[in-house]
């Protein structure tokens, strides 16, 4: 695999045994469509993440870390204006109210998931940093679960585009929306919005191009990455495994770039976070774009 | 290797054959006395750190790279007062003037070497991100090398200390100064300013635990990495090397593991630029913390 475009992962479809039990309990317990690009890269990485999912999810599946995901949810929007009006952009561009509709269930399901990533990661990110991570006095309430399982109306699995097989114009497409983040390769995010070309490059060049990597915008992702380290702190459990009990299972190189990896995507994924809440919010406004779309 | 304190790395004094070479190469390149902690973590992934150097060396010695690490430098003051006057603080504490120019000497050393190491890893960093590096139209004037070897005055290698095989209390220190900015690790700086553990314990909870991570810090180091990315492009020769290059070379979760630490560490060298420079301006003033100290 020499494409440009390629970044080591696990695909989802390209998973069985142990891993693919991963991924799909990590899709049900956060009620999500996807595993996101994250976690698919810290596959690569022997043993690592079935670990470290079983040591976190009980902490993720509680009430306190779905209403952690919402107020970082509620903190992405980014208040920068003018506003594009997208719906407007779309039927300019050809789109019909249903294939917006389908669009739109895409951002949704992207919404309700980003958050929940940023706080797994975080809490993968401190504990292999060895700083403590859950463990707060809690409430019973907020100790409690939430339903497992994909909420009502979502998609159980997104498609997402493969940018080592897409065509040349969507390659580039991915490759300049994650330029402009100076990001490493497109979230997933991105991968699903590029089963509409006209669409990825609407939002690219007229929704992100104008507010990506600004002062404000890195305010705000920096203030997304702060909140969720001491939202992790708080988790009624522990989350994630401890650098030190890596070290007889992990060569040198692995446990430092796991380090690098988890580092790189918590703050990965609060940008994306911030980027397809204000896609939203262009779309459908800030209410609809920072509320929950799957309320508990 | 199980201390907790271990972070995977190639120490300065256990290298050699090529490893060796290209870490004196660095030192006397960049005229600096210290191997940056991110380079030793890069050493332990085969192969990358001698190709990356011989990559980069040409387009970093030159005065156009000095000039940029310079501006970074005098980027880099916080301007959050008031001051603790580490002067006083040090005398206070028993120190003389002959132990503290000891530390100074130290100091500068690091304010000289941390924003070329911050330009150095930048360009590996957006290079191994498959972003351009260099090649731009340079004058001839900026395009010229500047001496190679260390500047009069410096100590070639500074001693740093081991936190594996440091006292609890030192090994304490160096984890709270390394959390105390969210690192994974102490910086070389630290490890430094560890051979007077006081010195570190002062600095540490006096000077920089009230400014480390605080908006305006954050702020600052944003601003650096930002400004850096800039520099880069701007280099009269490329450096680094792009990611599709490294494909047959590294195995898929050291190619995903490069990445993020390269990432990791351009925030970590910026962090850290920030840090001494603040420390450096409570003990001289702002003036002689911004300059250049060993200016060409």
């Amino acid at each position: 695999m020499t494409n440009p475009a390629y970044f080591p992962q696990l695909s989802q479809l390209d998973v069985s045994g142990e891993m693919e039990s991963t991924y799909e309990d990590i899709r049900l317990t956060l009620r999500v469509p996807w595993v996101a690009f994250g976690c698919r890269v810290l596959a690569t990485f022997p043993g690592y993440l079935p670990l470290a999912w079983r040591r976190s999810a009980e902490a993720l599946i509680t009430r306190y870390a779905e209403q952690a995901a919402d107020e970082l949810r509620e903190r992405s929007l980014l208040n920068i204006g003018p506003l594009p009006n997208l719906k407007e952009r779309l039927y300019a561009a050809g789109f019909d109210d249903g294939e917006i509709e389908k669009v739109r269930r895409v951002l949704y399901a992207f919404n309700y998931g980003n958050p929940k990533y940023l706080l797994l990661i975080t809490a993968l990110s401190e504990s292999m940093q060895m700083r403590p991570v859950g463990g707060a006095e809690v409430s019973s309430e907020l100790r409690a679960s939430i339903p497992k399982g994909h909420p009502k109306g979502m998609d159980p699995l997104l498609p997402l585009v493969d940018a080592t097989k897409a065509s040349t114009e969507v390659q580039g497409l991915l490759k300049r929306v994650a330029d402009l983040h100076y990001h490493h390769g497109p979230a997933s995010d991105f991968q699903a919005l590029a089963n509409w070309p006209k669409v990825l490059q609407i939002v690219t060049d007229e929704v992100l191009a104008p507010v990506a990597r600004t002062e404000q915008y890195d305010a705000k992702s920096r203030e997304l990455v702060t909140r969720a380290r001491e939202l992790v702190r708080g988790l009624p459990g522990s989350a994630g495994v401890q650098r030190s009990e890596l070290m007889s299972m992990l060569t040198p190189n692995e446990l430092a770039g796991l380090t690098g990896v988890l580092f790189m995507y918590q703050r990965f994924i609060a940008d994306i976070t911030i980027s397809i809440i204000h896609i939203t919010e262009c779309l459908d406004g800030a209410e609809a774009a920072s509320k929950s779309p799957f309320p508990i």
